[in-house]
């Protein structure tokens, strides 16, 4: 099937990520969930909560044996989870009864499932704080590079006062930094073992629960959950929210890269284009566009997250499946956007001459705010503001420019063209780049 | 990969569905788009635009010829979109250049995707159309099975008066017929050809567009489209609303079986149960609870086809693949629903004696409203209710029954018996069964 | 307070809409409830359920009677919804003790609430509705005044071929009249009276329930509901997924006119324009970005709605409140939507040297297509395609034109000017204002 | 107008809170703008940049000005924001126009709004923390209180085997402490000055815009903005996370409550109650239904919020003001959650007759696990699985217990009175109490 492009073998190149989704693939979560029956049966060896040498037997087994995943779809359907089918596979296919009994012990589906799905998100953290580290200096390196690199800025869809290309790199990489500090204080609360029985008692471990609880964290190096998180999932939550953030700073980078390579503007280029089917000069902005869907289509996978926060009672089935249905999406999308704006970021180029072309094509109007506040000097703010409406005013009627109409109408003795040079008025943007933190 | 449960191995018997998911996979979206391209040969052959033997060529072709969907993940990366890789792949297999050249004549990706797209919903809007039609009558049925089965009424979580379990299967049917009504009603607006071309003008048609455009309608049994609807996509936001409300009016009905299966009430069975991996007693309301989370997660996907509405000019490529990443979640929720909602609805059984255990167990307080309307034939409403409150409290206090103590504190008489049985208060509930349509 | 921006003095004129406001006024809502208890009682009195001079001065009350909707919010509070404490003020208001005990006679406040929530989207739709065709028109004027105004497409954020602003516009306003098929479609689905009882079983009206329920739904000009659809929320999502669909239409309008207003382009321009605080040369595309921000906001409230639907049991406290959240601010958000694209196609303007100059500004680029399909007629498309690419590619190079560079690259004779004049190269866009229905 | 019902004064007692609403007054609103404003103009004076005297007096006149919010309305709708007309009315009403021309000096509109509504969520972090905190210290106490209550864990809506009420409650608690961590670790991101100047360069400030901001932000006690985040709005989405997982857990602890306070079950209370118009015994759940509805509804603003993200270049309208669509209800809904959870966790009590009444109905089912358990010390875990289900199935068949029929099934002597006692099998819950950290 494909029903999500992310599992297309046609979209896989454009919306995968064969890094990350190498931690989705059922073999990868079957890996995962054995790994923790793996440590949960060695440290009940050790603790002598079950024999020794079964729990060795296990957990040799838990790393070496194969379990087919489509042999798991008829118990998964009869089940609603996937744990009851895989523990009996994992019993059959380690053909050693005497052995085989004790695995799994005391613990339940969601403990399984939930430390199997922190496994895998442990290793994804790491992929996507490295990329997001790379594109942090990438971005910075051509944020410095281009810190003089004098455009418009565009307010409102309008141009407004003249900016540099560093600047707006810089604006697309400082929340990367951010990122990267949440991603740092939300490891400890995600990064958390689940281990708490049928009803979150662990009763059945009979009064060892917190020994087992802790040993497992340790041996798999996840905290521990002195209070079980199977009801309670603001950590789940916390992670989709920082995995659509992410996704969502790569979206607006996303959106202003197409805005800026329209066929009208194409003050910058950058990604590898996309063929039209009829149009052979066209470069379509396949990449800008692929961040600017998947920062939108995250918002959807928000509100299913918000809903599975309400858990109901001690373990809930419907509120548990809909994190199955929206998370994984938003860990691909956002390492696949990530992928995607390395792309961009590293093939990014400037293109002066037609960002002082559409800057000289508003006859000076971008500069109108210049000389409002070199006015200002001499003269109210509000007569100033005036003024120049009517000089721009003028020059666009005359088919004029404001540099030609404005020292006309005051007596006003300024360097125009100082004032009205747009590279005289990108205020602090050249500082911006310097102020990007280096990512190491 | 399995980034989303519809595609896995390990989920398919839960959240997947066999007859729609044929629909979804990558050979019957190739297969669909093949059916456009042939037919778009022999319109344009018989209209004399193209070469008719090569029309008669491209369109036996269209029928045999197999394209590896994985052969087109680059092109698919390149472009941002399926179709150019597509139609590459198809000439080339043609291995008949003289002909080749004349595929796709003047069409654009989006006429080839978006028309494929129809061509395989009109098949899929036939089997959720006769599956509402079967689970309607066999809520039907169910419902008029039970038209006298007294249960209590719970509204605001609390248990209210009396109500039939024939009249709350009858709430969950009604919706069904409106929803049959609505696809007839959509069906037109949606199942309409695309083929426009690059721009929406059908400009490369040379003046024959409309032509070429109805008769590829006609011969795929589609409406036509007078005007393109490459950026006006209200036809798949109607779609999409439809499918989250069927599965929504299903999600209901689950969460209903949930309540009334709860091991504290059991009023009713229905379903297959799932196994606890530790507790062998709990029968878990598998197929209720994913209707529920089939259910949530449709509203994720609405906001993103929502945001999919804001299709930039002619053709947008980012709000385009904002369909892509959700319309086809909410087919195959919607199809798995209908499928689970069935199984419900055929093995629906009513415990009558807990039905009346529930009820007892209030001492009489769910006929409080009963006695209140009783009695207000014969006194002002508000001191009826007050007497009947008053009764209520001392019944409690005494550990005893409104039945035992009401009629000590009021002078009217009344047949007490007949006034507290709750099979005499279930008003019109019993009527519902016979007023649902026949869905034929 | 103003937690919603609707519902602030200070943005009342930005995102509200005075005629429809007046429906979801505290004021407007009592007034509608007091409707529905004035129908219930007049019809009650003339069945002989309760006294028929109560029933007159209880009708005669519902429409004289004032109350203050502050004096409601502890009630509301208290019970969680509104109607018991207006029941209450309705009898203390009265006057008429004797008369008042008949109130709201074995309704329920789902009934009442419900009823007049209907009431007021009647008028609602009525107003959106005859919106939607005066849009519709204005916008087949304006398309058909500017059938033949040439621009070029934009697919992808790439100037594509061209097209017309007639073909721009008509594809905007088609939509408009598949709205209204559909509104006509809900209508009746809709507009159907609530009237059941506190448990959906009308119990308390003692075997008269359907006739009451008929009577007040023919006295309110309502549908009947044979069976009540207190928790059968699914015209509830009809009409939201509706609400949305038509802001969403009006916002890729605004999107596109954000975009062919930017300063670089300036093709068209509508609206009044806002100021900018420093900038006084800019023109803020005021309306567009309003059509915008509604058309997003909608997909939030439209996943609220689907949660809506899992209504449980009979009546859901928790479920129902839920459409309170979300269904008003769809309601004005699509209503405002209506006044804005109102203003916008009303003063639409176009500025076709602008759209010629941008088309120039390609050196014949655009016309690329038209080429190709020019030569495909004297060479295999792909040779073609070829051909039209090099001399793109050498245009470009040589700083030259398409035009320029071609005809030097084949022996194919073509009249070069004709293929390469973009007025010649619309095919049905001209068509498109034409093919739009009157909407009358 | 009472579009959202956080405005209506009907709804205000139910979803309001008066203490956040304080906050989004706008007369609020425009007091911290004003703030802004005067902290700007003393910072200038300071630095300069504009005559002391005027700054001087700009700021006294900042606090003490008395602006009408419904007169910036024509201004607000003309420009698309409140600022342009907000700081006219500001020079106007200062009646000074030789100092009236320095105020808002080099700022633009959104440093003033996004500036403003920082200072408000200063306000309202510190306002959520306390409430957190004395919500988590409740519920520490009443966890402790109830650490030995022993009642039903149900799991997938069936009753599954003992816990704690102390437990149930201690996992309602324990995210609570990790929110008001992610609120200290969020603080310095999001309170943090914006003062960028029209395109985000501070040009206007002539080469002191850093000092500028960093003195305004000083002032202000805000973290400065090295770069602006005009167009960079993670700090915006992760407070919108934050108060949607907040509002989530509790809607979490609200459902439970929903659950366990059935009529069916009333093992505990909570709560003020909720009348019935029809039905005097009920008494509805109201505030954990508010909680149910605000938890839900906060996901259709985070999709929102995330669509807000995708703010276009420098500054952009449409997508900015999407944030005041969804951030001012997420905030409210967070405020009253925490006010009704706060009621609930003080007024919550313990039925404990109730709770064994229903563990005895289970027939000792309940104590499967337990059994299985004790069992498994003796044989294989399977085997045991498989006398445990044969004794449940016989003690159905027979109307009997488990606890009857299962010692006669097995040779293995054990304390059947005390394996089968379910205060025995509670494990570690009666720990998790004492685990809660304290919140001071």
């Amino acid at each position: 099937m494909a029903i999500s492009p992310f599992d297309s073998v046609m979209f896989r190149e454009l919306y995968g990520d064969a890094e990350a989704a190498a931690l989705f693939t059922e073999a990868a979560q079957i890996r995962a969930m054995l790994l923790f029956e793996g440590a949960l049966a060695e440290v009940q060896g050790r603790l002598g909560i079950i024999p020794q040498d079964s729990a060795f037997f296990i957990a040799r087994s838990a790393r070496e044996v194969q379990i087919d995943p489509a042999a798991l779809a008829a118990g998964t359907a009869r089940d609603g989870v996937v744990a009851p089918a895989l523990v009996a596979a994992f019993r059959r296919e380690m053909q050693a009864p005497e052995h085989a009994k004790w695995i799994h012990w005391g613990a339940t589906s969601q403990d399984v499932i939930d430390t199997g799905l922190v496994l895998r998100l442990r290793r994804l953290l790491d992929i996507l704080d490295s990329r997001l580290a790379a594109l942090a200096d990438t971005l910075a390196q051509q944020a410095s590079r281009h810190a003089g690199t004098v455009l418009a800025a565009r307010t409102r869809s309008q141009m407004a006062t003249p900016t540099t290309l560093g600047a707006k790199i810089a604006v697309w990489a400082a929340p990367l930094a951010r990122h990267r500090e949440r991603l740092a204080q939300m490891r400890p609360r995600l990064l958390t073992v689940s281990l708490a029985g049928a009803s979150g008692t662990n009763a059945a471990l009979a009064g060892r629960g917190t020994e087992v609880m802790e040993g497992v964290a340790d041996a798999l190096g996840l905290a521990p959950s002195p209070i079980p998180w199977h009801a309670a999932r603001d950590s789940i939550a916390e992670l989709a929210g920082w995995l659509a953030m992410v996704t969502g700073s790569l979206g607006k980078m996303g959106g202003d890269i197409i805005l800026l390579t329209q066929s009208e503007i194409r003050e910058i280029s950058a990604g590898t284009g996309g063929a039209s089917s009829t149009m052979p000069h066209k470069s379509n902005p396949v990449e800008p566009e692929t961040l600017v869907t998947l920062a939108r289509r995250a918002g959807g996978d928000l509100s299913t997250i918000q809903n599975a926060m309400l858990h109901a009672q001690e373990r809930d089935g419907a509120a548990w499946a809909l994190e199955w249905m929206a998370l994984p999406a938003l860990c691909m999308g956002c390492a696949a956007a990530l992928r995607h704006a390395a792309t961009l970021a590293q093939t990014l180029e400037a293109a002066p001459e037609r960002m002082r072309a559409d800057i000289d094509a508003t006859r000076g109007m971008m500069m109108a705010e210049a000389a409002t506040f070199a006015l200002s000097a001499h003269m109210p703010r509000p007569e100033a503001q005036t003024l120049v409406k009517r000089a721009c005013a003028e020059a666009l009627a005359q088919d004029s420019t404001l540099g030609a109409v404005l020292p006309g109408l005051t007596d006003v003795a300024l360097d125009w063209d100082a004032v009205l040079d747009p590279a005289s008025y990108t205020g602090d943007a050249p500082l911006y780049p310097g102020r990007l933190a280096p990512q190491g």
